[in-house]
């Protein structure tokens, strides 16, 4: 027995009583005859006094402490004269009676504080150390509650956690897989799962109707800044169900989540269809913490003599409301803004509507007065507001659009990170073409379900076929997606006709699946949602490495350990594998 | 909304209501002008019943239904004229107005019956199959429930679940690693963990004083019949805690789970040491639901005349209660079951203790009655016993009884598996010799703490050193074991020398955690448990394989999705690896 409290427990009531602690000197200061030490757990930080006139030799320990000693304190807890009101036991600090070095500490590389000095790299060489700092703790604690209160809403609901198993079987759709060796089977390899999904459509055909589990998959894709290659997902799947059933149920679980772990009743989550966003906020995951929706100005603005305009595909406008004070100095860095190589418009119109009426455009030698005013007309903008437009070819200007409408929400305010906008976007298109390969790739993935009333089209106009897809977006951000999947063999094996896999192929890969679709699988379906994400909005942050304990970079490499790294020769040779030489 | 209701939640008073069922065809009954179905889910099984008088054409859809088909069944609950009391349902059943054919199915090639046709290696291939069985989904649900409450209570007791990394670093100690291959740092390798032990150790310098999680592990083994190359752990550590508060916070976590999941009082832990444990029973894992302790009989049976004895380093004895009846062709039985080539001992001599209080034993023309007189006495042996004798080299012949002990507790209807006998064996030696590497081995691991009081003999006389680790045993399972960990560098340094590390691999190996341990380092411990086994022991039964929803073969092979398999040759490539011909 170490301790008989942590360091955030001790309060007025404990004032008197004989207690140990044990933690981290956090800091110690010396204030004349009285040095002070800050102790620090994962609770919390109790302060610790050293009187030199009472004990003089316990006091000089005190002084020789360094930052992050491991120490044990025996002492009374008293009440502090000047109390803190800014930790739980600023009312009490421990008047010390012994102390023990339990370990020493080097000092560390960074200081361990909320706000430290350490850069990137090294806390991640140093992660153990980084891990102490609250900020990080708060992520981890937050992280831990999620996962328990998903548990217990889930099973609350019947869903039962089965683990699927992780040295799986490479499949070339979809993103790089990791691959394992064997050593039994030479020649022959494993592959990590880049979801469980196979597995828990098996599990709907063997009757186990409400799957879940939180689950590690593995994807080998070049690392964007907010990917791993191992991530974390809430896996889950429903038989016996349609596409209400799964987003009721899942709308309660996310709902459950804002309740009980941050207190948060959420508002009614939205529904729209893919088309409908992608028109009116040029995303499928718009945030609709504010509004500002796309208005389509073709009609209004074509044919008037302005070129941009005469050859454009779509134009497209926002307004934002109040906006029209803007400078010419802030419009200059909204043009700046879109025309960015990774936004990649060639310009920005801008229509201010001066308060009293009138409008002022950067186009004002191509639109009169009331050219203007039917733009503000149909677009619903008042006095004091500004309109934006964009204009070119409609997919690429769309997209132009959500980025620039997303940083008119940051410059006026409208994304408050404690503000939960939740939507649901359904009605995706099953397959998208891919220009490289001449042909079809699946949108969510092979096993998806067409709607059924567009089965027809699969033979004659698949690029216009619908899925039972869905995502859930909160605040612009894609928490989770799902779909109702294939259950009858014969569509799911022209889906892989589709998809352009020959039947060896299929059969190969998908064998069993459309196997075990032979013998009696009922209609499923069911959703996946990042948990690192989905701890990362909670949290309020966008950095899903910060709610991760030991996050790799963006090169896939861990620092701390400092893998991947080399095996030996005899490990290769037990594998039946050879390193390529990379200079042959 | 595919249902109403599920197969296992009707009951007497839901009789009139119009209710829809969704699940499999179990079976079809024709009972004259009656067509009855047995219509099951997870839930359970409802009757469904078809009046051809009533509706011609629905009773025939009813007729033509194969097994597993998945219907759907509309319907009135009324009450059943001939009850069934085996079933929660047995009061009621459906009388159909509608049938929907939902899926149909093949003949399934085993049937989805608790005792089925199929053998291991059918019912592998067609895994989804073997999991409609009651026995599985049985063992699945009792896993998830077990998972649930492990979670249940270390959360209440402030453990936090932190996931560790998947993709880490391969190191030569222990066990073999499975190895992934990195396509952006080619030529290296990151590798599957064994388990997370140094990372929950890195959690503890990070301050996080008290982890878990469940997590799945890897180890290419060659595979025993219990073993699988992926497994999972409980996987938990403390930190300011000595042995006892570990011991009693897991004894507190296994007597919850007997509590919630089996409604079962588990009763008081034994504490033994190692040493006891091997003296008394043979066996690091002793199952104390029966007696039958060892007994030394040297003094009492060398130097008699009797040469197997006088050559013997060991002569032991255990007392069968109440077996004095055993016949001749049992005790040769039990000969042979000791001569097993698995076993190993050379022969078996017995003694019974008769009714009338005379011996009658297999050497009696070296030992006369007063001899034997004298180990019953030593023994404790009453009138009606039987005493068995196995002698040899100490170790050998210990491990051969304690293979005899637990048959005899077999034969004697001893080791009922709804009884629970805990057990800690604590003291375990630090280290092992291995004459093959002429190295000495870490019994535990690495981490291992030796006991402070014999710090001192770590440069004399290492393989004297106990150290503070313990195994959790019940009914002579260990379901799991732990550690109180090293937490000073300097000593680790010496472990990691001890066990013939040259400085440069411990510093390439393990670098990190020598390096973390100079910034503050709590005493901290855990411990790890066989989550497999424990479902299994849980289930009262020993193939942890029914209690994994997708297990592995002994070849370490996914029958059901064929897997490991080859991959693509661009796959290789991209990798950086060569698979070598094995014809070279």
């Amino acid at each position: 027995m170490y301790r008989t409290h942590n360091c955030g427990e001790l309060r007025i009531d404990n004032i008197g009583e004989n207690i140990i602690l044990a933690g981290w000197v956090q800091r110690t200061r010396d204030m004349g005859g009285m040095t002070f030490l800050d102790l620090r757990d994962r609770y919390g930080v109790t302060q610790v006094s050293f009187n030199q006139e009472v004990n003089a030799n316990l006091c000089m320990a005190a002084r020789k402490l360094g930052r992050e000693y491991v120490v044990q304190v025996e002492g009374k807890v008293i009440e502090r004269e000047s109390k803190n009101q800014n930790i739980d036991t600023g009312a009490i600090e421990i008047q010390a009676s012994k102390l023990t070095v339990l370990n020493a500490s080097e000092t560390p590389p960074f200081t361990i504080e909320d706000e430290t000095d350490g850069g990137e790299e090294l806390r991640m060489k140093y992660r153990y150390l980084d891990l102490r700092r609250k900020p990080l703790r708060n992520n981890l604690e937050l992280r831990h509650r999620l996962g328990f209160e998903t548990r217990r809403y889930l099973d609350q609901h019947r869903f039962l956690e089965i683990e699927t198993p992780y040295l799986i079987k490479s499949t070339p759709e979809g993103a790089r897989d990791f691959v394992v060796p064997s050593r039994m089977h030479n020649g022959e390899f494993y592959a990590l799962p880049q979801s469980p999904q196979t597995f828990k459509q098996l599990l709907m055909v063997s009757g186990y109707d409400r799957y879940f589990q939180i689950v590690r998959c593995f994807r080998d894709e070049d690392l964007r800044a907010d990917r791993q290659p191992e991530f974390t997902q809430i896996d889950c799947e429903m038989a016996f169900v349609d596409q209400d059933d799964v987003l009721n149920t899942f709308e309660g679980l996310v709902r459950h989540l804002f309740k009980e772990v941050k207190g948060i009743e959420l508002p009614e989550y939205k529904i729209m269809t893919y088309e409908e966003a992608m028109r009116l906020y040029g995303s499928d995951k718009p945030d609709l913490r504010f509004g500002m929706p796309f208005v389509e100005l073709n009609e209004e603005t074509q044919n008037k003599g302005f070129g941009v305009f005469d050859a454009a595909d779509l134009v497209v406008g926002i307004c934002a409301k109040g906006a029209a004070d803007y400078t010419r100095k802030q419009l200059d860095k909204l043009t700046d803004f879109v025309r960015k190589p990774q936004i990649g418009a060639k310009g920005l119109v801008y229509c201010k509507v001066n308060e009293d009426g009138t409008f002022k455009s950067s186009v004002d030698k191509f639109f009169d007065q009331e050219a203007l005013a039917s733009w503000a007309d149909k677009m619903d903008a008042q006095p004091g507001d500004l309109i934006l437009i964009l204009a070119g070819v409609k997919e690429a200007t769309r997209k132009q659009m959500n980025e620039l409408r997303l940083e008119m929400g940051n410059q006026l305010g409208l994304r408050n990170p404690n503000d939960f906008a939740p939507l649901w976007v359904v009605d995706f298109p099953l397959l998208e073409w891919d220009e490289e390969s001449k042909r079809f790739h699946a949108m969510h993935h092979p096993f998806t379900s067409p709607k059924k009333e567009h089965l027809g089209l699969l033979d004659t106009d698949p690029e216009k076929v619908n899925a039972n897809a869905y995502d859930m977006v909160i605040n612009g951000v894609e928490l989770g997606g799902g779909s109702i999947r294939i259950h009858d063999q014969k569509i799911q094996s022209k889906m892989f006709d589709l998809l352009g896999f020959t039947k060896d192929e299929a059969e190969k890969q998908f064998g069993f699946l459309m196997g075990a679709f032979k013998y009696g699988a009922p209609p499923h379906g069911g959703i996946a949602f990042g948990f690192d994400r989905l701890a990362a909005i909670f949290g309020g942050t966008d950095s899903i490495r910060d709610y991760i304990a030991f996050p790799k970079n963006n090169a896939g490499r861990d620092l701390m350990i400092d893998s991947p790294s080399t095996i030996a020769p005899d490990q290769l040779n037990e594998l039946g594998i050879d390193v390529i030489d990379s200079n042959e």
